[in-house]
């Protein structure tokens, strides 16, 4: 466990900031070009400073199911924006979770609020599947595993971080370093004596990995508290091409675990295969059965609530760069699925995706059984109108249709097993639906005028493919809400190996601090 | 660990036996039940020398790829055979592994000489899954867990064990209490001044569950050492209604384990799912296409090399006990593969068993990710003629037909990945044909008569489902191999929670009595 004492303090207060008025789109630009610089210049005078606040943020596990771990994070957190003077509240816990973390740094004569959305959970780690380091200590690299990367200790306070190393740790991307950039960007206007544009508030989610199923509820509670004229979520990498993004949109998502049933228990597959039911087999055609060779999938009414992208969505969509070929190339696939459509226009489509098979054993472990039974983990992601629980109803009616009888949220009882020619169990989580702004608000132009004068380019794109609960704020708070992520985009979020490029995350400390200087619509 | 000393001492030597002649069949079988008889009184007066010498070979783990234990087992053979007097051999040891153990027993004036197989080598262990007790830890319990058994000491010397009881450890039934067995019953011969009515020998495998991959060769460079009349084999249960059982063939079998390919790092599902390929979804699709929904094999040619049952073998199928339903019952589930044939038709074919999957994760530590690759662990049995390796080509150009390019014994390079829509990686072991004797050979039916007269009943079976490569002694030693096993049905063989009922090993003691003492054609 690594612990870096945070030597340097902050004693501004809100006071410290001058009253800035409503600015034009051209001052915009210029404002959030100079907020940029004073940021670059402010993070290489303090890389040392930032990344070891990172790194201690990094060094406490944060699976959200883990409670007393995930409250660590959560008063870490608190300590972290008190010390920028920020008012902080922790938002109705719920027991076991860690709590929604609110902060707010009211500006002066600011027409504008601007909330900032990021999580401070990480997806579950299998620790023996990274390479050389630890999920929650994290290490230095020279570049990316896949280039070669070698450990390296972190640099001494005063020597330089190069922008290819790499910081891996659980979170390290998703979605720690943007809480750090965040505040390393109101500690570089602060430095430059830059008042931000607008009144800013911070919401931190503590279970979004898991699906946030507290915080819809959290935020209609607290909606006076949280209002705001936009929200930016900071989750989500960039474009693969390295150029900064924008986007408007989140897919949803729903989970569902499929358990199929073999005999009760595991038999010797000399003296019984060819006659009892063989789970893999089976669960294998029940998942053939949902999908056909290209990859569209065959569930009845799974496309039926998919509305049609606007003109200038479809546009955004043929501007992206096209560099589909370069990834599948270093990703070393000869076919991808969807009948030749692009990446981009397969992800404003539901998808159906198989993220786990387990049966028995396989390799040096294998054993000659019929196996009692088979699981495979889904996710199905959403695209804007589709309703989590009723895509599940289609998932589940699917599977009727195949032979089988479902129980879901318990074991099927053992006449179940007798009666019935194929038994499945089917849980899911409560899911959420996708969240999509319009890109013609003046505010979803703002945006992309601060990235690009910050930046000097911009990818924009109606949907990003990940998820995140981003419907709470537009269906429920009723606030447009725009994504601007920071992160490189190869960084082994969700699994193994995950990982920061340095590069990239003092850029986003320059995009955020535009933001917060040079927002305005 | 469990040690328990043997105190008693066996001081007979092979001069102790009288001279015997060739007994007729009413004689063969009157000698069959003297001898069950006696080993009825001896097993009952020693239970507790018996289990724990069986204890005791259970505690060593057993494991073929497990050097320095294999050895242990063996060297604890050597002793145990040693106190019967044997002339013990260790047979080509094959560095890393354990040596086929070679005992013999010759008997003044026999003309027949009969060899036992057994192998004392285990399948491999997951301890997490057994309940309450561990692998290798040898623990009693009053019935099967299924049936509520609850946990108990070993009663102490001079008190009963219930037929009932049962021993929880990996190997109690397969195969290391056929060999306590065996020396039990050779032990109850001698305290009752009975005489073998042959010459006996032993041979113990050390890799069987390994799939025996360096016993032919062993078998063959020791030809005459090893020439006997006939081989029994003491692997594999008893007919589930709890007769007794003589079988005339084994299986053959061959493994494959297949991988296919998806991106070559687990990818975000979010941003590649629907365009980067899902191996899980993949192999799934490639499976379903294996069988069909009766569970009939897809793959061309799978059958083709199948011979025909003789009529006597259709006969005794015929004459089996029909107990299936009662078996689906007990095994919970509503629908057997195979449209509507009997289990004991069916495993006179060949099969093809899925015995485990896997493809990142399930249940609560599923990742939102699209894996880099999904396996399938496979086992194919073999009926008479089939080749193994052709068996393995043919599934090979099944997958092929199904798009993929197929590595074997390596990944694919990148280029490849690259170059093909789909890649699978297939590796096989070298597997072993089955073996079958005719019924109607007067060895064949003098075993049949011999178990009939020890137990008052017996059930004929032209092949048993499992496998052992019972093909060396019958194809290239040429001698006819008959099974007589002694243990129960559902003993979890293969899986965790293996156990031995106390009252089948008994009368496994009484039978290999009765046959070594009144086997006579």
């Amino acid at each position: 466990m690594i612990r870096i004492g945070l030597l340097f303090l902050f004693l501004a207060t809100v006071e410290a900031y001058p009253v800035c008025a409503q600015p034009s789109n051209a001052s915009s630009a210029a404002a959030s070009a100079r907020a940029a610089a004073a940021a670059r210049e402010y993070r290489s005078a303090h890389q040392h400073e930032i990344a070891a606040e990172l790194r201690e943020l990094l060094s406490i596990p944060n699976i959200a199911s883990d409670a007393p771990n995930i409250q660590r994070n959560a008063d870490q957190l608190r300590l972290m924006l008190e010390r920028r003077g920020m008012r902080v509240q922790f938002l109705a816990t719920v027991p076991g979770r860690g709590p929604v973390v609110y902060g707010e740094l009211l500006t002066p004569g600011a027409q504008r609020t601007v909330m900032f959305y990021a999580h401070y959970d990480g997806q579950p780690v299998d620790p023996a599947a990274w390479t050389d380091t630890r999920p929650f200590e994290p290490a230095l690299r020279t570049h990316s595993i896949a280039a070669g990367g070698r450990l390296i200790p972190f640099p001494a306070a005063g020597a330089k971080f190069e922008d290819d190393w790499r910081i891996y740790a659980r979170s390290a991307s998703d979605d720690k370093s943007p809480i750090v950039a965040l505040l390393a960007a109101l500690d570089a206007l602060r430095a430059g004596k830059i008042a931000p544009a607008v009144n800013i508030k911070f919401i931190f989610d503590g279970e979004e990995e898991a699906g946030s199923p507290n915080l819809e509820k959290t935020a209609v509670a607290n909606a006076e508290l949280l209002q705001s004229d936009v929200l930016i979520t900071c989750d989500g990498p960039v474009h693969q091409s390295g150029r900064a993004l924008v986007f408007y949109g989140n897919r949803g998502v729903v989970d569902a675990n499929i358990t199929v049933y073999g005999p009760v228990r595991p038999l010797h597959s000399g003296h019984y295969g060819n006659w009892a039911p063989n789970p893999g087999m089976r669960l294998a055609q029940l998942l053939a059965s949902m999908k056909d060779d290209q990859g569209r999938v065959r569930i009845e009414g799974f496309y039926s609530e998919v509305t049609a992208l606007t003109p200038q969505e479809q546009a955004a969509i043929q501007a992206m760069p096209a560099n589909d070929a370069e990834l599948q190339n270093e990703l070393q696939f000869g076919e991808a699925e969807g009948a030749g459509r692009t990446l981009v226009e397969l992800i404003n489509q539901p998808s159906l995706n198989v993220r786990g098979l387990r049966s028995a054993y396989v390799g040096a472990q294998s054993q000659n059984v019929v196996p009692e039974k088979a699981e495979a983990s889904l996710d199905m992601r959403l695209v804007k109108n589709i309703n989590p629980q009723r895509q599940v109803q289609r998932l589940i009616a699917h599977i009727r249709k195949q032979g089988y009888f479902v129980v879901s949220g318990r074991e099927p009882t053992p006449e179940e097993r007798r009666k019935y020619p194929r038994v499945a169990r089917v849980d899911s989580d409560h899911g959420y639906p996708a969240a999509r702004t319009a890109m013609d608000l003046p505010v979803s132009q703002a945006v992309a005028r601060v990235v690009r004068a910050a930046t000097g380019d911009v990818v924009l794109m109606p949907t990003l493919g990940g998820s995140a609960p981003m419907y709470i704020f537009e269906d429920r708070l009723r606030m447009p809400v725009i994504g601007v992520p920071i992160v490189n985009y190869d960084n082994s979020q969700h699994s193994h190996n995950e990982n920061l490029r340095i590069g990239h995350f003092w850029r986003g400390i320059e995009i955020y601090a535009a933001l917060m200087a040079g927002l305005a619509w």
